[in-house]
């Protein structure tokens, strides 16, 4: 198998680097043979070339690996290789969310594989593992930690007491974290993962401006240790249920009790949980991002590229989002609340806290649009178990 | 695919209903076409045979699904089955921790496939995990909650204050315990099932009698209550490491910080991690037993049948029992402990716990062995983080 790597930042070296140096057998019979970069950087590697057409009619190569990240131009390339009967593999969550019904239709087209499984949850096998189980059972619900820059920042916050903008700044630092930090923490990152995951499990693809997103933007430490009190952990999750009228989904910080597996998920650690009906709940934790374990997802889509499992996805599916589960939200803000369907109104260190009575998500919307707080902090009470 | 099940127990009849009336296009082309079972059985289903030979000799058969359980005749039927040229799927830890060796060269000459995901974690994909991490990365470690009876004792004595007969009386009445549960709380399955994943992840046949294995039985309520003074929680967890020497396993009693996530897998629920050189810790969590889960395990190895993935172990690892880490034991007991590697002796609540100085596997051992109380409590204080 030889492969051809676009983009050779922080994941394209990795995958240079497990494939050139690794000693497992099943590694034996790959190859890197040409990196695509920037011009400047022609001199780093022999194999480096700056024209996407020396790739393209390079026909020993047989797989592309995108890592170039964004739309454009990794559109262009991505249906580039596959009209030229190449496979790709690719780590690209915005490009696999916006454009995946094209990109699996052209795969069946041109007879290639598409494969994504580094796109959601870094080196997690969840993507492969979702395919895998609904190869047996119905999924009927997933949901995550699926960013690790957000829960790194919560973890910080929850266990060193520290407030979010120190903790956004030190995450910049590290590298953790993008100067313009807003798809980690307003939650498009995990929009788009919820949709691949969706597509995955329920054969459908479902739109992100439908169902709720809540940004992490607005915590701070008094929301931190106003849950700690309900002996609650502050974790960011992205859900989605498919229900007897269609599905639900939603993007928000979740309240979770603290004995709950996913409370205890620290530090910049994702964690995935799938329901099928024979199955019941399966999750998968590991390194959400970062170098070699996102260059290592993207190498055993390169093995799995001869396996029967992978991009089993129709689109069959047609569904609406219409919530139908009741869920208790909490809201902190300064602005006057309706208190229809408040429950409680609590003052804590200065702040006002308000818990819902349990509605479903769309009144949970409207109630939010009310206040018309930007400041506002939005929390789900979650309940799960198991 | 045509199967035949050996025994239709719970297990059994479990694969036997999602094979027959599951909608998943996978299964449309797998087929139940024989059972053994008891003569007395032979009216429950017409596909029911009590003579293996009807399947043997059966060549319309795929495969064989062994769900008896046991050593024998599960070896022979097993045995018998690969030489009849007939892939072979089974649940059974204990005939697969005993002859794996011979199983697997049985299935290379015969070239057939011998998968066991189902013995190991139940319903959780942890030998297909261990298979496809170890195509890219060597393994170093591997540790889990292996063992769902034990882990639901523990879960109830941790969070409803109840004592260890009280518990186990209720899991026998609710078919979580068998009649003898020395297998669950002695330790013997976890030892079957780390000698199954260490085969897995390194190559390597370790055998049960070279590491420690210290029961769950002797904990009382008032030990249960002393790890959670220091903020801890006990788990019944089986590892096995990996190191310069050879490797080191052991089965035991861990107290474990209660933020980690193994501190918060409750119930039933198994969870097993894999540590691998560029994917770092991979955690898979789920039902360990139970009809459905187990079932599924067993139908995911039928659809794997035509993967390259599973059974790629050659054995060519020869590691030999040599502990190396230093770690901290607790060790609770009436008789007198001899003081020299002790680092703090405590009384709470009427009974003495000796905490000790670092110390290799092999000297804890020698220092219970002098102490002589076949009541006495032994727990590692761990320190697993993410």
């Amino acid at each position: 198998m030889k492969i051809a790597i676009l983009g050779f930042g922080t994941i394209g070296t990795g995958v240079y680097e497990i494939i050139s140096t690794y000693k497992a057998k099943s590694l034996a019979d790959v190859e890197v043979v040409k990196v695509l970069d920037l011009p400047q950087n022609k001199d780093k590697l022999d194999i480096i070339t700056d024209n996407y057409d020396d790739i393209l009619q390079d026909k020993s190569i047989d797989c592309v690996v995108e890592t170039m990240g964004g739309l454009h131009p990794a559109y262009e390339f991505i249906t580039a290789a596959m009209k030229a009967k190449k496979h790709v593999v690719t780590a690209n969550k915005a490009v696999v969310a916006k454009y995946m019904e094209e990109f699996i239709a052209l795969a069946l087209e041109n007879k290639v594989r598409f494969l994504f499984e580094a796109s959601t949850g870094g080196g997690i096998p969840w993507i492969a593992s979702l395919e895998k189980a609904k190869r047996v059972d119905d999924i009927s619900e997933l949901y995550g930690i699926f960013n690790g820059t957000s829960n790194y920042i919560l973890d910080a916050m929850t266990n060193q007491g520290k407030d979010f903008d120190e903790v956004l700044k030190k995450a910049q630092e590290l590298g953790y974290a993008e100067a313009d930090p807003s798809a980690d923490i307003d939650g498009y990152d995990v929009q788009n993962k919820v949709v691949i995951s969706s597509a995955v499990a329920y054969n459908t693809k479902i739109n992100m401006e439908d169902f709720p997103c809540y940004s992490l933007r607005t915590i701070n430490s008094i929301d931190i240790n106003y849950f700690k009190k309900l002996n609650r952990t502050i974790k960011y999750i992205g859900e989605a249920v498919v229900n007897h009228t269609g599905y639900e989904a939603y993007v928000m910080p979740n309240a979770l009790a603290n004995d709950t597996v996913e409370a205890n998920v620290n530090s910049n650690f994702n964690i995935a949980t799938l329901y099928g009906q024979s199955i019941g709940p399966l999750k998968f934790y590991g390194q959400g991002a970062g170098k070699l374990p996102t260059a290592n997802a993207i190498v055993q889509d390169i093995l799995d590229i001869q396996s029967p499992i992978g991009s089993l996805i129709d689109f069959s599916n047609k569904l609406a989002y219409q919530p139908t589960q009741e869920n208790v939200y909490v809201i902190r803000s300064t602005n006057t609340v309706d208190m229809t369907n408040i429950e409680t109104k609590e003052e804590f260190e200065g702040q006002t806290y308000y818990t819902t009575k349990p509605m479903v998500a769309s009144t949970l919307v409207e109630l939010v649009k009310s206040i018309d707080d930007s400041q506002a902090f939005v929390a789900k009470l979650a309940a799960f178990k198991g």
